[in-house]
């Protein structure tokens, strides 16, 4: 790290120096101190540790849920936020119970395989049924009923690794809509190839969704590995028959909270930036990834602006209640902050891993974008590129862009991170440290910027961002 | 591969012109048509793909062993095999059962385990008791039994990554040798992180081993995340508690087989050539890598060798059963060949995946060891560079060079192979297959020296190969 954040401090003075800051060369100068400073050190990494060795999974409305929550009130105080409190969020539950997928015929196997979140769970005895495989949701719509009635459908798109994480929007149409899509043919259940990268043996898990009053059947993702292995048995043309045990089921829901906490700015009347992630996890594995990791950066960004004195704006950090199933939490924070909504200057959210941050864009009012451009210096040492203005934000922070909120958005390298995302494997070891701090060095001084300086980013036409 | 083809196939006739083969010069001429051939087209693809999605885990013992024999020897007729015959083996018969391993103290989370291969089970309610962490078996070795007595001992060795493998032989010491050792001092299980490099949270079976009249107790692997996991809470200093279930039991022994099949040579007095592979496979993965690739290598090799003319020798493809838990067929065939021993010219194995070759080593009568440096134009077009003259051969083999029977050995290039072994990751889709055409056209070179060369390679010392 020391011979790192030293190339990186000399490398950021050079660019200081060779660019005219205009009126913000002293924020900027502040920013890449800041930057620098959470280089050299940062508690970050400790951080992660601790929520995924001692909480580890936390999906809302569990027993782990609860702990994190605990264990983030403990957490932040010790970071030194100023306030620590908990806002009340209702979350759906649900139990993922056991479930289990053979190849019947043609030649009998074993799947690995997960009930997609909130599916519901088939009857005891399972489901046994012939395979149809349809290429796509598309492809599924120009079917009759009489093709699919009876079938398990199996969907076998498969999602494309990029930087950007740009496939895993087009891999999980099918997982969102494959059952009600299917039901509505009268499928008996929905089997998809998992909407991730990984080539181990585990499934990926996430939510489907069902309408109401309309039919509802379960879904599965199986592996890569398994969907390979079915595809190959579909593919000799014989008749596959899968049987499906499931023993997901939907509970009343119960209470969870938004965790939130602030390092108080000097100036009340200038407003606050809220820094976002998601306390929950799904089950599976201990959310190091998703989103310990978003957990973990925005908290450090907080604390080492604030190492560098007390900003003018108030930073809030708001870690959300229940992104993963219904983003709970966003719709609860809304709710209880609408009155307050005109003190939000800007918000940026951490939710795509611990890889390194190579890009920052934006959603300001136009006439803000070309000043965003002028902070590139203080970025630019981390390998971090100018992106465009037209940020989605991220899950949890988009219902503030649909209400006027502007963004400031870095996005992280993904390239490897639907390797491990909502499966088994999303564990402490999948972070880098390095890429770590170099993602809360971007984060540290993105927040530094956004607390300190005096103009705010205008506010943003509410119907582009509701597309 | 055409493409790939056309190059190796320049390179290799400007080799062959550009060195003096001496006597050898059109054997050498042919083994290079041969290795071209295969790379240009060959069927080894198509046999383990049809292996691991017909078959798949084929446990010693199991249904699918029995399957895979059958499997084997409709395989192998197809393939133009003139002699494809079943040899008796018993094997003991284990079966997994389930096995649940949870942190209960302090930190309560559930850990992706497996019980080691042929480990007992532990009582219906489980075994609970508080973790001493042992650095190694040379550690423990150094405890007394008031250290270790009561407690469940968890080994936490870490396996090297390397591209010939060899930290895997170090890696497995604490597995094979762990509960033995564990017991003797009154310990109620071991756990070990397991032997492999996988960052999946899928835990690394593979044998252990009990001795008779001595304590036994269960043994597990936990995944190397869930190892770094407990690791954690170990290293808080507070009491870590373990919960540990496991239903595996043994059961009576049964018959399986070796299925040895031959395209016969010319001279019945030239004896043969054995090309060994294992038909067994763990019950975790589909056996894909371990040891798929083997059995359609080796068989592929020896019909490419034919498609070229009938060899001098006999090439006799033995594809073992279970190397995994016992190496039970290497020692049946031992048994079944002892007097026609002196008939093995030479045995080469296929057992470390599907990699790149990248080494030619051999274990041969020293006099002849020289004669076979002769060779390497053959096999450097294909990227082989020449090893040494200790070859240790193969699990199978191993008790036949401790007879004399020589070795001539080609390496596969291990670096990822044990992110996969003896896992439920070890499947088809792990096998690059332009990488299983380049093993398959050195093993086929290798076969067509072999089988045609006239003078043999001697015997080796049955001592220097018992070490």
């Amino acid at each position: 790290m020391e011979t790192t954040s030293s190339v990186v401090i000399a490398v950021a003075l050079l660019a200081v120096s060779a660019t005219g800051f205009g009126d913000d060369a002293q924020l900027l100068r502040g920013a890449a101190e800041v930057r620098d400073q959470a280089l050299a050190e940062n508690r970050a990494y400790e951080t992660v540790a601790g929520l995924t060795s001692e909480v580890g999974p936390r999906l809302a409305g569990s027993d782990g849920d609860r702990a994190a929550v605990a264990w983030a009130i403990t957490r932040l105080k010790a970071l030194g936020f100023d306030r620590v409190t908990t806002e009340d969020v209702s979350v759906p539950r649900w139990e993922r119970g056991t479930a289990v997928a053979r190849i019947v015929a043609p030649f009998p196997q074993t799947l690995a395989t997960v009930a997609l979140g909130g599916s519901i769970g088939t009857p005891a005895n399972g489901i046994e049924a012939p395979v149809i495989q349809v290429e796509s949701l598309a492809e599924l719509k120009t079917l009759n009923r009489a093709q699919v009635e009876g079938h398990i459908v199996y969907l076998p798109g498969r999602m494309q690794r990029s930087r950007d994480g740009s496939g895993y929007g087009i891999a999980v149409a099918k997982r969102y809509g494959g059952p009600v899509a299917a039901a509505s043919l009268g499928a008996v259940a929905v089997v998809i190839r998992s909407a991730g990268t990984s080539n181990a043996r585990l499934a990926h898990t996430g939510a489907t969704t069902y309408i109401p009053g309309k039919p509802r059947i379960p879904g599965f993702a199986i592996s890569n590995p398994d969907a390979d292995l079915l595809e190959y048995q579909l593919a000799t043309g014989r008749s596959v028959r899968l049987n499906l045990t499931s023993t997901a089921r939907s509970l009343p829901s119960v209470r969870s909270a938004n965790v939130v906490a602030e390092m108080t700015g000097k100036d009340p009347a200038a407003g606050l930036i809220l820094l976002a992630a998601h306390l929950d996890s799904w089950d599976l594995g201990t959310g190091a990834i998703d989103d310990g990791a978003g957990v973990a950066i925005v908290t450090e960004a907080a604390r080492q602006v604030r190492l560098a004195g007390v900003p003018l704006r108030t930073i809030r950090v708001v870690l959300y209640a229940n992104e993963e199933r219904a983003v709970s939490g966003a719709n609860a924070y809304l709710q209880a902050h609408i009155e307050e909504l005109p003190r939000h200057v800007v918000a940026t959210e951490a939710d795509l891993g611990a890889g390194k941050v190579w890009r920052l864009s934006a959603r300001v009012n136009e006439q803000h974008w070309p000043r965003i451009k002028d902070w590139m210096p203080v970025f630019q040492p981390l390998g971090i590129e100018l992106g465009n203005n037209e940020s989605r934000g991220g899950a949890d922070i988009a219902i503030l862009g649909r209400n006027g909120v502007p963004f400031v958005s870095l996005s992280h390298d993904a390239s490897n991170y639907f390797d491990y995302h909502h499966t088994a494997s999303d564990t402490l070891d999948k972070i880098n440290p390095g890429d770590l701090s170099q993602a809360v060095a971007a984060y540290s001084a993105l927040a530094y910027i956004l607390a300190n300086r005096k103009d705010d980013l205008g506010r943003v036409p509410t119907a582009a961002n509701t597309r």
